[in-house]
């Protein structure tokens, strides 16, 4: 039998979130008002950008008070209706937080569009993370034959489309990924035209090595000591979407800070396009052709996507910390119920 | 009567440029042979961008070689033609050098299209600083009415356009300058919207005050703490036009050294559009619209500028160092002959 639980933000973290920052709550299930729906979570997202809504400072959304559920898009059932366009059974996506279950006004959900493909792919490669791949490079990014897109966490949601849109545009993916496992994957299963371990030593070299005509686009998801092996390989006229940036979001690094002239100056030097967005940047103008364009290739197994798949609202808070450390392999969610 | 005199790259500096980086020398007036023009140099344009020929590196041109003539752009009449469209005592302007004559084949060169102002426009206003606030205004920068603009060297070649350029658009215009003289030039003659001392104490403050709902346009030609003071005031969706970074030419300032991570995440947080560019990376397709545009805005006294000029040719290596100084005021020319 069903009981309501929540995970609620119970302290904000100073550098790595740690399992004491959060808090599991039970509690009655919601009774639902006239207008609103109930909802029972089948699978929550967990994304990196839910770091910053753990801190005080406003980042571009408000962060999670203390004691209020943590934020989240989940794909949920309608389990009872008493609006007038919902039904019992209905599946619906939208940002009801990591819980269980939720009365709420349907406004801001959508029912899911799967389009043939598992539900799971509205949170992945056709929800936000494929999304923020996709407009990310046909916005900014903008790979033309024959040139060179290097992108890091090259196993993970965003990463394993952008090498994979990078192809489709005739252009060379190059991969970054963190051990044996995830290079393989990238290697034999994406089939990436290159791919480097960033635990291993000499990491710039090696993605030296697997760019000879330098780096073209560079899609920033990551930061920290991989920018760094790429600033000197970009050429002139090089585009940088940056959508995230996790190797910074914990701070901290103090021996590793490297000093922003350089940054500035290659930018000066070789003309270089950066520019930083979230996926709802471009939803207005970008988002049905994504949904079009990539609902059948990814039906069709031409786009691949791997998802790691968590058990359990209470497992939420170690899987989510895991982020940070590399621990997912693919696109990170919770089967909630 | 004349004689040839040219300044050559004795050395290559380390940090700031020293006089014994520079080397006078003098010799015959050119011969001119077929096919060449003999020119006489009027006027020698000084920019910061030429301490990065100083260097051994390459930057977007290949740096000067030892013993080799500076380079630099001139205004220039021809003497002598032994080409069949030229004639003597027509203007040209080129990337001569810095040098009292040269006999060359006028590849590359151009006939100087002042339209009714004065000759040494053609290297300021209406030359290649001018294009260089032009087009990364046009471009990059597009400032919107009721958007704040905020430049830096504000009573420079570049800055004093970029202000005046905002507020034809409808936007304000905040300069930074350094010194009360430079400072009252702005506010005054060029009529920004406000100023700000960047040798005064509290200049981080000072530039929150001016900008009370925030930044918009950053267009950054300098580097170093005025950007530290510019990005906490940064807009969602501002534009960074980045054309040079005078701070940073001549390396060092370890001190003062910035962490790359908060300029990358703000980029992220705030979706800002960084983009680093050169006057020709524009000109095929915006140089003609620039000087249709401003050339009778100069003429008529609606877009207003300042010429520093030096005289003597022996005098522009002190001149040029000056530039990382403060130490011109207006576009800095010499006048040569």
């Amino acid at each position: 039998m069903d009981t309501y639980r929540q995970i609620v933000l119970a302290s904000r973290p100073r550098g790595v979130p740690t399992s004491e920052n959060f808090r599991l709550e039970t509690g009655p299930i919601p009774v639902t008002a006239h207008g609103q729906i109930l909802l029972r979570t089948q699978y929550l997202s967990l994304d990196p950008y839910m770091r910053g809504r753990m801190n005080e400072a406003k980042s571009y959304a408000a962060p999670v008070s203390i004691g209020i559920v943590m934020e989240g898009e989940v794909v949920a059932e309608v389990l009872e209706s008493k609006h007038p366009d919902y039904r019992g059974g209905e599946l619906v996506q939208g940002r009801i937080g990591w819980r269980t279950h939720a009365a709420v006004e349907p406004t801001g959900l959508t029912r899911v569009e799967a389009n043939g493909n598992p539900v799971t792919t509205v949170l992945g490669v056709l929800g936000m993370p494929g999304f923020t791949a996709y407009s990310g490079m046909k916005v900014i990014g903008r790979p033309k034959p024959g040139e060179t897109v290097v992108v890091a966490a090259a196993s993970g949601p965003v990463g394993s489309l952008v090498g994979q849109l990078a192809q489709l545009a005739g252009a060379r993916a190059v991969g970054i990924a963190g051990g044996p496992k995830k290079c393989a994957y990238v290697r034999d299963e994406l089939k990436f035209d290159a791919v480097i371990d960033h635990h291993s030593d000499g990491m710039p070299k090696a993605l030296a090595n697997a760019c000879p005509d330098g780096i073209d686009v560079y899609f920033e998801n990551v930061g920290g000591p991989i920018w760094q092996a790429v600033l000197p390989l970009l050429n002139r006229y090089a585009r940088i979407p940056m959508c995230g940036l996790i190797a910074e979001y914990n701070g901290g690094r103090p021996a590793e800070q490297e000093s922003l002239a350089s940054t500035m100056l290659t930018a000066v030097r070789r003309s270089l396009l950066m520019q930083g967005f979230i996926n709802t940047d471009f939803a207005v103008d970008h988002y049905d052709d994504f949904k079009r364009d990539l609902s059948p290739l990814v039906a069709s197994g031409r786009i691949r996507y791997r998802e790691h798949i968590v058990e359990g609202l209470e497992n939420a808070p170690e899987a989510f910390i895991g982020l940070f450390f590399g621990g997912n392999f693919g696109k990170l969610l919770v089967k909630v119920s």
